[in-house]
């Protein structure tokens, strides 16, 4: 069932607190290193190709997130997929902006196919855009709802052998078995920078602990989101309480929120 | 009037939600796009040569921000402004630092005076220093007042064809057309980083709807700074209401604190 | 007596608002310029070889931290070394998750062989690693007890003539006088990225004002950790509390609160 899965995996993260490298955009690399903290993880942003062999030897996933992509961050982004492959160990992508340049769509489906083991994490716009299809964006923020994505999800899971989660109003975690809706999270969640990439953070510690479809990591933020936007006046405050909340997160508070179908 | 610019671009912000490329620092990247978020606008952080083109051809202006300089920034900057300028957009620098040291200075003037449609917004120091004035500056803090650079600022305003803010307990709008004064804000403000690149963020979503002086962003992070002092224990806690207070912001809070000249 | 040495520091800090110089990793750049400034001091962070001869010429102190190390780093920081040896300032060396990699490992060593005047500020497996000992670390999380750590640490205070702050539940102190313990903070801080880099800013600072053994500014970051977690619910609050009680911190209350010994 799939609410056991989100609790065992909550429960494993915070004991064996999964080392997860992260090859992340300069917006956010605080957000996520926190994010991780928080939930319980143990947070590493490493890029140099000098290292990375060594980093993920010990790492339990890797996350890649473009959002300030350029020519020098696609070699090391290459070239710590290719060694996550060589460990087995997940890859968590997070096309941050697909579809709003040729650069970063180019550079999606490049990771996107050289993972063996790979987890996508996006937007509506940045799913429907690497699925080939025309999504409707403004920069790295989605104009269509999520639920118009989720062809193009399915798509991208037979299409890379991976698992997609469609971030939204309402979250899709679309598998080979089919697709799952949580309906928590909170408005004013996308006023905050990086909740997206912190997600993807999420979803590595996840990943790291075997829980590969990136369903826990959408229901733990989601309900989190929710918490903290109840005692938050605005963004600041929401990014603050989120990981307090993060923090704070039991099983019980987890289980009794989750809107999930 | 002055007043109705301010409250017409706020307005026309929030409905129109216009995208603003940054290329800024690496310290303030975060505080830049939840500022812009928080505003209402739609931020995108992007640097690359490669994508450059396709992201000003639909963005509503240019953010320049030398904070982190170095020589793999200056060829990036130069070319978004080229970019800018074939699309006809706005760019907003922010000199960081100008002065302490002859590539900020340099650089901050090659991109002045490449710039079609411009709007510079700096403290003090960075203002004379751009201006080839004897400024007194500490890295990047200001020592002189905003009142000691108007003059400067008006040099500028001829120069290069365009808006100059400097930002001070008083902050200055020096345009063709004279200055307006501008006394909101409040002294712990300096206290917390990139609060000034936040302004120049902002100034980029105003001039992406029109607002082409500087003003109304300069109002705006005045009157939210000075109701944000008010709920702060500190410097900590400024950054978060700063962003809560963004959000909230309605017309009448904003017309009721204005302290315009 | 130490707890002089301490409050003088802190005021010196605040009277001459030195200026701090700072090649630090993406990830933290924010949270240290915010808790330089907090504290008093003016940080800039700068990295360029076109500038650092200049900055270096009035800046205080240098802070070099390896977090977020790649081959474009490495010469920047040896040059702004150089940089500092010239005008005799003193480089704090945080060398995060050294021992996590060999390119961390030779890096901080050839860093600590250049600077004539050092102080360097790790966790327990940086510095165990450092000095040539085996390490139990993840990532950049210390594995090991602070207190493990004290043998390789004098190593170091006499292989590098410097002085070595070695940071955990209790942190240490160690010159070539001996050692002080001090057993302020809190469990809840390395739950927040970047405490230790905070830390090693603030030693900059006080190195700035002549306090070179990195005493006070551990003292100042315990006192001000546990103030926080007073008040704070996780981590995100924690953060922005300790940045509220660095600026609000006077010296009656540091001297009260102060576990040293």
């Amino acid at each position: 069932m799939n609410t056991e899965t989100i609790v065992a995996g909550l429960k494993q993260v915070r004991e064996s607190k999964p080392l997860v490298v992260n090859i992340t955009n300069y917006v956010v690399m605080n957000n996520s290193a926190n994010a991780l903290l928080a939930l319980g993880a143990s947070p590493i942003m490493a890029h140099s190709q000098q290292e990375m062999a060594e980093m993920m030897s010990f790492a339990g996933a890797l996350v890649i997130n473009i959002g300030t992509l350029d020519s020098a961050w696609t070699p090391r982004m290459i070239h710590a997929v290719e060694q996550a492959n060589l460990n087995k160990k997940t890859v968590v992508l997070d096309p941050v902006g697909c579809g709003a340049s040729v650069l970063r769509t180019e550079t999606s489906r490049q990771i996107a196919a050289w993972a063996e083991s790979l987890i996508i994490r996006g937007n509506a716009s940045e799913i429907i855009a690497l699925a080939g299809e025309r999504a409707q964006s403004k920069g790295v923020d989605a104009l269509d709802s999520s639920e118009a994505a989720v062809g193009a999800a399915r798509y991208l899971v037979e299409a890379y052998n991976c698992n997609v989660v469609v971030s939204g109003a309402t979250d899709y975690v679309v598998t080979s078995q089919g697709e799952t809706q949580l309906n928590n999270g909170h408005e004013m969640m996308p006023y905050v920078t990086g909740m997206g990439c912190s997600l993807s953070a999420l979803t590595g510690a996840f990943a790291a602990v075997g829980e590969n479809t990136g369903l826990a990591a959408a229901a733990v933020m989601g309900v989190v989101g929710e918490i903290a936007a109840e005692r938050a006046k605005g963004p600041g405050s929401l990014q603050v309480e989120i990981l307090d909340a993060l923090y704070q997160l039991d099983e019980a508070t987890l289980l009794k929120r989750l809107k999930i179908s």
